[in-house]
């Protein structure tokens, strides 16, 4: 038995009907060059065999004396946590995508142990993908990415190989930083001195400490994303897109620029957002803010990784793909600037701040008057190098996150040997079409590539 | 834009995460003969040119001035209504069973007119399934049930016949007499007369009643239901089982007891629950009590059908199964001929007496010490011959229905063509390994047979 961090039970606090919040993540594989045409049947047939469940994937949550806590499921159905699926003909990435979309919009059982992997068969030709599904009370997204890579190998004769639910659990708990961003919120309500207790105090103090914070000039800066359809109601449908790209065309753009890989991404999505709004009519003439996660590790920090949020102002407004990257590049420039004359204390309320109005939304369902950030960018690292998974080569990962109230669309990506792995999750009603956005993603590369002379 | 009836609020009411208030049929076809291999392909694309959607398909859910309303839905977005999936490898009943009880435990987008439609090829030998999903606020089972039979056709040859979301609309509401059983509870409360207002008040009005009842002589027989494992709080995920019997074979076992048909499937009930609660070691010494909607249609009624329910004694006690059939068949009798002597009104307030501690735990989560019955036994019509759906035979149809907290088990059966179809729906984890169930079923009926000599 194990109470639930007050971060965690954050996450069944803002979980509602049409806004699950579960992360997910896709991979795609290939089968081994030997294998029989029932290859992933066979594969679903051994994976059924990992009966012994280790944590966190054998806990499920439970009330004492009115509080959550962890426990052991005695009685543990790998049936309705494992599954084998299929898609339907033609089986392309397109029906993996639909799968994958209506999947994702499903709430969780929370009378169990709050996981599920799909194996999915009938795809193109001799590959197959896995879905993995966890409730971010149980593991957040960077350290559900950390586990999905510890079930791979960079050997393709390597066999024997457990599923994610059966991995030897770790001596240190995988939950960590990748949770910092909330724990942030939490720390800023003094989480570490008091029980978070109820939703309304909890939103009292997050009104009174923004409220606060608007009249300090230093903080003032944070309050100026403009509204968009972006930050709507969302409804419980969801629709997720899914692209990978070269990371060689991505590094030559760089190079071009003298700016970072994580630059030209943002400067993408940044496209991406102008085309799809502007098909829609919807691009506010402000530009557009967006919350991305950072890595801050400095030499001298003895613990593990510090993160912090930059407001990345993603220029929108600005017509000339060229200019809209350098603009993104020095912004991040100077946000990372700002940051490395903070003090962690101070990263930490100013982390804390940003996410507050978002928080106190979530927490009430109240639209303040202000919006910090309208959309999500976020950037966790992957493996290097190819991977294998019992034989299989992986062919792709990408990351499947969550879409909230007033943050309907949440942009994750990932890298995986020669690849950025872009993973788009957003409300189907308010985003309608999301899909197309992975094709403003490929021309905002492409008319960087030309505006270089690449 | 037309008010939801108190009784379809109902059902809004009683909708939790764990306890989903959607009902479902599932339909097997075989492919015509000339058909392509591809043929469930090419089916989902000519079914996605249905894009004109009729009433009540076309209703989504909104709340005016507080009170919900059914509006059109302006942005119908016809991919999240109509899904082609597909099996996985090997493709039996099995894997079809397994998809329908994962896809019946997920909850409905109420943003969205509340109905989905899934194709699902991959199964056997050139067959395919339909299943179809409605919430219960929507369109009830029977009506329902009527609606996927006016999609069929006794003509092989028949080709353009529309999906049940295209189907043209009646000038007469579909919704009818199906939802009677839950509209008696409503008059219990004076639905005409007053508003039923808040779950407290209607929680408060339906103890008052039972209370009183409780101390008639007239109405104490209807609080003798024992305790047992059907009747415990329910989680989310369902376990979902079909099966057809020949309806020769019971009309044979009909003639050799002097019983109806509806006996003998109520009695291969009662022998399929005797034997899964042994094999659980949870038969409770006193008989279990299951709850049988009845049609009772008179010669001289001027209206539709009148819907009363029969607490049948299953005498799950009795060892003997041809004394058990013979002593269900004289209750089912005694049952008659008592409502044949009630007044309308006095059939009405006993449907909805013995509903209403069901509908009183429903609402609070209180459980009373009474209980009026564990299992719901329900026998829907359906058409008596053949039919095709552009050419495609069916060769079963199910329902599947509804588990609630408390009656964690729901069988519902219909009858088509020469077959009796069974559905059976529970909760997956308070009724383990469901599915035995089944050949409880089938030695239920063999046993029959065996005592007659057949």
């Amino acid at each position: 038995m194990k109470p639930l961090s007050p971060t965690d039970q954050l996450f069944l606090w803002l979980e509602k009907r049409q806004q699950p919040m579960h992360v997910g993540g896709l991979q795609l594989f290939s089968f081994p060059e030997d294998a029989p045409d029932d290859y992933v049947a066979r594969l679903a047939d051994q994976l059924r065999e990992h009966t012994l469940v280790t944590p966190p994937f054998n806990q499920r949550l439970d009330y004492r004396f009115g509080q959550p806590v962890w426990v052991e499921d005695e009685h543990l159905d790998l049936e309705h946590h494992f599954r084998f699926e299929a898609l339907p003909t033609p089986g392309r990435i397109r029906e993996l995508l639909t799968f994958i979309s209506a999947e994702h919009s499903h709430l969780m059982d929370r009378e169990r142990p709050m996981w599920e992997v799909h194996l999915i068969e009938g795809l193109g030709e001799r590959q197959f993908a896995l879905y993995t599904k966890v409730h971010h009370s149980l593991v957040d997204g960077v350290s559900a990415m950390r586990m999905v890579t510890r079930t791979l190998s960079e050997d393709p004769e390597q066999r024997g190989m457990p599923p994610i639910w059966a991995l030897p659990p770790r001596v240190r708990s995988e939950s960590g930083e990748g949770a910092s961003l909330w724990r942030s919120v939490g720390h800023l309500l003094g989480e570490s001195g008091k029980q978070l207790g109820t939703i309304p105090t909890v939103a009292r103090e997050l009104l009174r400490t923004v409220n606060e914070a608007r009249k300090d000039p230093a903080y003032h800066s944070i309050f100026h994303a403009p509204r968009s359809v972006l930050n709507q109601r969302i409804t419980g449908s969801r629709r997720f897109a899914a692209q990978s790209f070269c990371l060689k065309r991505i590094k030559a753009v760089c190079q071009a620029y003298g700016t970072t890989v994580n630059d030209v991404v943002t400067a993408m999505c940044a496209t991406a957002l102008r085309g799809y709004l502007m098909n829609q009519e919807a691009l506010p003439a402000k530009p557009l803010i967006a919350m991305v996660p950072v890595s801050l590790r400095r030499d001298d920090s003895s613990g593990g990784n510090q993160v912090g949020v930059i407001l990345a102002n993603l220029h929108t407004d600005e017509p000339d793909p060229a200019e809209r990257l350098v603009k993104i590049h020095q912004g991040m420039q100077e946000a990372k600037e700002r940051y490395a004359h903070m003090s962690p204390e101070e990263i930490i309320n100013y982390t804390a701040l940003t996410l507050a109005p978002a928080a106190f939304h979530l927490l009430t369902g109240m639209a303040p008057n202000w919006q910090t950030f309208n959309v999500v960018i976020s950037n966790v690292p992957g493996p290097g190098e190819t991977r294998y998974w019992n034989g299989a080569k992986m062919e792709g990962m990408y990351p499947v996150s969550i879409a909230m109230d007033r943050l309907a669309l949440n942009m994750t990506l990932t890298s995986y040997n020669d690849q950025v792995e872009f993973g788009l999750i957003g409300c189907r009603r308010t985003l309608p079409s999301l899909q197309r956005m992975l094709d403003y993603l490929d021309e905002g590369l492409a008319e960087l590539e030309a505006a270089a002379g690449l």
